[in-house]
């Protein structure tokens, strides 16, 4: 993948392009992973859901066998007009304060990478520079919606076995509302929940912002590019785009919660394809999230009632991927080990 | 805890005078867990179970912070009589050829072990005596169950900060199922699934082999460890007396699946507080571990459609368990990072 020549406004049309050409599955991969599993030492199937992720690493990595040396959590952080309309507990300048404690390694997501042996990248993204409030106007200029998205591929130029993408930014469950309503419609209470803790007039004001927002841009929800655009916010076009990226360098994405996914779904209005290379890493307490989730034929690894954001979910889960991709790489066969197989 | 001295046979009186003496969680730990937790950088509540596992971890190892340096995964391994009724897919000579493949490194809970920083501890009991066919006749002696339970203690005999504790026997979820009727009753049906894939005319055998079990030990259905004794194997007793020393030596242990959580429910019947140092590590495909954890108050961790044993399910959870104790340790505060509490 290539970005625009420095030379023209970044756009959506290369973009647009990427969407229709958009890599299959290695299925030679997939077939190579399917025999190895069917003669390792345990009962078909024993392993469940772990099964199915080796497959589907080793199908998208398009290479037998599946790897997890690399592995990159990758967390976007933005900042977002609509925190005017008071719609969060806490105050805007928290984004940039978390993303010191990412930095100084304070944070959960510090300690869960430690955990899961995964490298973190944190990218602030403009966040001196608030994106528009969606309630009066799109959030983002073309240039800068595009050049954010373009610009998500970052989370991989190093190269990566497996990326984790999640977010930071205070009042961004809104704009992750607001995107859901704006691409599926319903209410705007189907797609708001508390986020970081909005309760009473916090939440009729999210509830309001997410109606208005959507009642404004209501000409363009019909292209899921606009709806990024006017809804959105930048680590929703960062992770788009970090998202597409991955598809074409072989790179299996693991999704966070409820922002990270509702950058996800701009991808699958798009294309329904677009997705089939990234793994739920978990359900939230967000109620919004499951829906969404089903929305796009995604089932979560996990269910602990997270609630955070940062990458969080998305990296527990990598240490069930791990052990997923370390029992179909090192375990026995039936043969290896004298282990009688079935009678 | 000590055994019985050994001049006087095994006996299940010492057992049931600690039963009655369970120690409880520690309220100093589990406070200082709740002050700490709610200082992290963070929205209070936004890791969700993840909160509520570091604060029963310190509760239970009756200290804070609560550690996991020294995380010990224990597969018990026992052989059946019941086998001859033909319950079972695979022979029972698997039950030694996989504690073979245990000690080389090559089973799924070797991996998980790895992944997960655990170490594995596999204790074979007696595999060249099955147990007596429970549909014929007691599983064990009074003294060979008690001798059993007693050994389980060594799974933490070089201390623990936390026990997965696991089984492998061919035949043992036709056990398991039978200590689940033997306890709760309803009909062999709801406590008897394919296991490691009995379907057909080996289910049919599985289901009469449960009834008939039952039926005949009917008389002592109302003595928790009596059940144990008629119904059960040693890997059972020596689960069920790990469980019990963990309690008394301030180690917390996470459950595998039907056959470690079947082992369990013989502690809850004799005393319900008997697993509150205990935590579900996964919900199985077998459909009665579902029921079995829901009558014993235990909210399973993951739900990944394993239905392995080994410890698996339990090890993998540890995963989780390590990333909550990394996050109450070493996340900042508020105050340490200089991020604004909520305004």
């Amino acid at each position: 993948m290539t970005t625009d020549s420095p030379d023209q406004a970044p756009s959506f049309s290369h973009f647009r392009a990427l969407m229709e050409t958009l890599p299959d599955a290695d299925e030679t991969a997939a077939a190579a992973a399917a025999t190895r599993e069917a003669g390792l030492t345990k009962p078909p199937g024993a392993l469940g859901r772990l099964e199915e992720i080796s497959g589907w690493l080793a199908s998208w990595q398009r290479a037998w066998p599946p790897r997890t040396e690399q592995c990159v959590v990758a967390v976007f952080a933005g900042n977002h007009g609509v925190v005017a309309r008071k719609v969060a507990p806490y105050p805007a300048e928290v984004t940039a304060q978390m993303v010191a404690n990412f930095r100084a390694g304070g944070a959960a997501i510090n300690q869960f990478c430690e955990v899961a042996g995964a490298g973190l990248k944190v990218f602030e993204l403009a966040l001196e520079i608030p994106t528009r409030d969606i309630t009066q106007g799109p959030a983002m200029e073309e240039r800068d919606c595009a050049a954010t998205m373009a610009f998500g591929r970052d989370a991989i130029a190093e190269g990566a076995d497996i990326l984790c993408l999640g977010e930071m930014g205070i009042g961004n469950t809104t704009i992750a509302a607001a995107i859901a309503h704006g691409l599926y419609g319903g209410k705007p209470e189907d797609w708001v929940g508390p986020g970081t803790g909005s309760t009473g007039e916090l939440l009729v004001n999210k509830i309001a912002a997410v109606r208005d927002a959507v009642a404004l841009h209501r000409d363009v929800l019909g292209d899921p590019f606009e709806v990024l655009r006017c809804l959105g916010g930048r680590e929703f076009a960062a992770i788009a785009g970090a998202i597409l990226a991955a598809r074409y360098e072989k790179v299996p994405v693991i999704l966070d919660g409820y922002g990270a996914t509702a950058a996800a779904a701009i991808l699958h209005a798009a294309n329904p394809r677009a997705l089939d290379h990234c793994l739920a890493g978990h359900v939230s307490a967000e109620p919004a999230h499951a829906r969404l989730l089903e929305r796009l034929g995604l089932e979560p690894v996990l269910d602990l009632g997270l609630r955070l954001g940062e990458g969080t979910g998305a990296a527990l889960a990598l240490g069930v991927v791990k052990s997923a991709v370390a029992a179909h790489r090192g375990m026995a066969t039936f043969a290896d080990a004298g282990v009688s197989d079935k009678a």
